[in-house]
């Protein structure tokens, strides 16, 4: 595994077992076994680091989405489709989740660049795979770029609310979002 | 005008003008022309200032939101009111609405009360409408609980889109909103 892999790895276990505030640069060192010097040659502080974590976190979807797009499916199938690989990545990797979650207890003076990216850049790539469904009569008239957005802050809201609530579980999260979403604009 | 609503819209004025992290309290005071003496017996920080200026507009919610509850008609109309009432008084207050959208800006280090009230009665509320919605037929079988979450994640994160992005307004977004949420849920 090269260093870099090694301290997200290492980041991720410590920042989802103490907190990122608790999480010191010295300890994701000691935990992985390499000088602090090191860590630094690959990150100038605890904060890119986390925002590295994010980064892949963010390709990942990225990458789901664009896979998608050019699928030949129905658009209720690339949703749903994103829904599930969405959710079961946050369900197998627990840690990467806890991580995930603690974003919106971050401090946001100087915001993380990975998540800024994230926010624009997806709802932007739903928006035009909604445009093109609209423009094949799968969805009814909607304005693409604003209901992108809805299910955007729907997905982020509502898998947060998993994680830090015992009483949904992804599977259900998964099914009653794909349906509120896709009846409320299907055609 | 009693001190602590004087303080409280003040504070607003500051906030929104300047950013949370540039408001000292030393400011409020001299822009309200109270001593700063006074101003710390209402509020022992700038963070209860904060929380105190969050509550008072999630008290409005929950007003809103308790009044329609116990209304003579549909729950698409109650839906379709609270989101106008909502949307009408983001529109109108264009400081405070400033305000409330720092909020996900703001340090979570020691999270505020009224915002974890707000995010954990307001859904709550929510969901007992959906329920008794659901038993009148009104509604399809959803979770109620899950989907109260859903439209509450929704709504503010379609709010806080609207006040950062120039492209949207609120009487497009309120009516994109509840043509995706009611579809989403009608029988």
């Amino acid at each position: 595994m090269n260093k870099r892999e090694l301290i997200r790895r290492t980041a991720i276990e410590i920042i989802a077992e103490e907190g990122y505030y608790n999480t010191k640069v010295q300890i994701i060192a000691e935990q992985a076994e390499i000088a602090v010097g090191t860590v630094y040659n690959y990150f100038s502080n605890k904060e890119e680091i986390l925002n590295y974590i994010f980064k892949v976190e963010f390709d990942k979807r990225l990458d789901i989405l664009k896979r998608l797009k050019v699928e030949a499916i129905s658009f209720k199938e690339k949703l749903n489709l994103f829904l599930e690989e969405h959710f079961q990545e946050l369900e197998t990797n627990p840690a990467t989740t806890s991580v995930l979650v603690q974003e919106s207890q971050l401090p946001r003076k100087h915001s993380l660049k990975a998540v800024d990216d994230f926010i624009n850049e997806l709802p932007e790539l739903l928006a035009e795979m909604i445009e093109s469904a609209k423009k094949k009569k799968e969805i009814r008239d909607v304005n693409s770029s604003l209901i992108a957005n809805a299910i955007f802050y729907t997905i982020r809201g509502m898998a947060s609310k998993v994680v830090l609530n015992e009483h949904y579980n992804f599977d259900q999260t998964k099914e009653e979002l794909m349906n509120l979403l896709w009846c409320g604009i299907k055609n």
